[in-house]
């Protein structure tokens, strides 16, 4: 699924390796620094580099990444939750559409980044429904496993239709379920929802288009079910909006180019019959361009 | 602090560690046995048996009995949600007596064990207040560190102070303080509370002592400001009962044992002029007394 183009220059190791380590010195300043080094390696390249890079610093280079990726929503987090930044969105992206694990280690790196929790900060900075729905997300460790029970799902197929014909939105049981089960275990759910009552909760969810709860109750179950979907989404807006949207164009290529990029741009072609990185690069320009095409990957490439 | 007693026989190396290899296979089934094996040993042997263990088995002795520890936190809150030994004293023990990362590490033994979260069943099979509290308190993963913000200290105790005056004991904000602060910050918010009100918030608290939510509430703070004195309590009460409450007995002696029981012994001093140990040898036997004695350490040892 990673989307990162090769190219055939060999360049130093050595250098790469003194470079990478450089960049991950602060906190995620570097980032284009270390997608240049790396978007222009091939496989073997970085084998070399990541075999270089534990000899010289005894560190490796792939778990050096990934805790740059947790520092990285630890502090999108951070920025979500503060006053003139604060995006719900965001929060929601980082709680619904990463590993368990990863969440939890973007818990962890906001632990040492900010000497608090992620949690303490989102409940201080939001009220009612969204603080409710938002600290429950951002705090569960759902079970990734592929079991589905069936009973269950019908049962709270039931749950979710009762509570949305009453448009008891935030009721504790709704979020309980959004929030606690396993992805496996809530497709069933929403599956059973669908047919049962002959709609997609998505569409159920839609009746007020100005109510930005519902709006993020709705991108929740985007996230957790069809990830690509709400991605494809963001992006379209991110590019369509005059001037573009540069903060989630780059969150959103940055965050999922080595996750599900591939699928991302399958669903933005299905969708816009245009190539994303045809979109980006009418849109953007210079080295930004560059950087997420890279990213992207080139439809010509 | 840790209270095992040492004796001066010197059994053979090879042979403990494979009774304790033994004893690890399974879902803590053999606690006894390890009890017995690592309570009879001094520190060079336990030593020698940790080195040799690494050699035979290539696991760290220390990590596979930790493992054990959090595999047991995920067992007791698993019984806990059970409809039969449901027992939200134990859910609010695994949640505010265990570090941050053990709590965590208690989810993920839970994970790999009962393929579901602790959150999902304990939402499941808890309502109104009580989830709202409990679900709080065990998906939290609070800071640790020991900074504290005097100025929060004091709005926080100023909201909580209201919102108990107005009997309001489940409200969002007092949970929210309370799920999610750092021991250090509540500490200093509760001693603020004290000063500025004249009451301890524990006191405050106690409005209608036959409420159980708040009962449970209180028992939050205790475990979280005071954890021995809760467990001194907990251990009278356990130990006076007719017949004395067996699994809450040893649910203590067990979890705290390497953790804080010099402490819990010096404060069960203090409140009942009777040395722990001499308490439990009174009101139990054989084996089991024994055991127990092991684990807390004999007074005149």
């Amino acid at each position: 699924m990673a989307t990162l183009s090769v190219p055939a220059a060999l360049p130093d190791v050595a250098e790469d390796v003194e470079q990478l380590h450089k960049a991950f010195s602060g906190w995620g300043t570097n980032e284009e620094l270390i997608i240049t080094i790396l978007a222009h390696r091939n496989g073997y390249q970085r084998k070399l580099i990541r075999e270089f890079y534990q000899e010289t610093y005894g560190e490796d280079l792939l778990k050096t990444l990934d805790k740059e990726l947790t520092k990285r929503d630890a502090f999108l987090a951070n920025e979500a939750t503060k006053k003139f930044t604060s995006s719900n969105w965001v929060l929601i992206e980082v709680a619904c559409t990463r590993s368990s694990e990863d969440l939890f280690n973007a818990r962890r790196a906001y632990h040492a980044r900010y000497k608090k929790s992620i949690e303490e900060d989102v409940a201080q900075h939001t009220t009612g429904d969204f603080r409710k729905l938002l600290v429950a997300l951002l705090t569960s460790f759902r079970y990734e496993g592929p079991e589905v029970n069936t009973h269950l799902a019908k049962s709270e197929a039931k749950i979710l239709h009762e509570k949305i014909s009453d448009k008891a939105y935030a009721d504790d049981d709704l979020i309980r379920i959004i929030a606690t089960r396993s992805t496996a275990q809530l497709s069933a759910t929403l599956n059973t929802y669908n047919n049962e009552y002959g709609h997609a909760i998505t569409k159920d969810l839609k009746e007020d288009p100005k109510d930005d709860y519902l709006k993020l109750l709705r991108a929740t179950v985007k996230c957790l079910t069809c990830p690509e979907k709400y991605f494809e989404k963001l992006l379209r807006l991110a590019i369509n909006k005059m001037g573009t949207d540069e903060s989630a164009l780059t969150r959103v290529v940055t965050t999922r180019a080595e996750v599900d990029m591939q699928r991302i741009k399958e669903e933005y072609y299905r969708r816009n019959s245009v190539p994303l990185d045809h979109a980006i690069a009418k849109d953007t320009r210079g080295d930004y361009e560059k950087m997420l095409i890279e990213l992207v990957g080139s439809e010509n490439a």
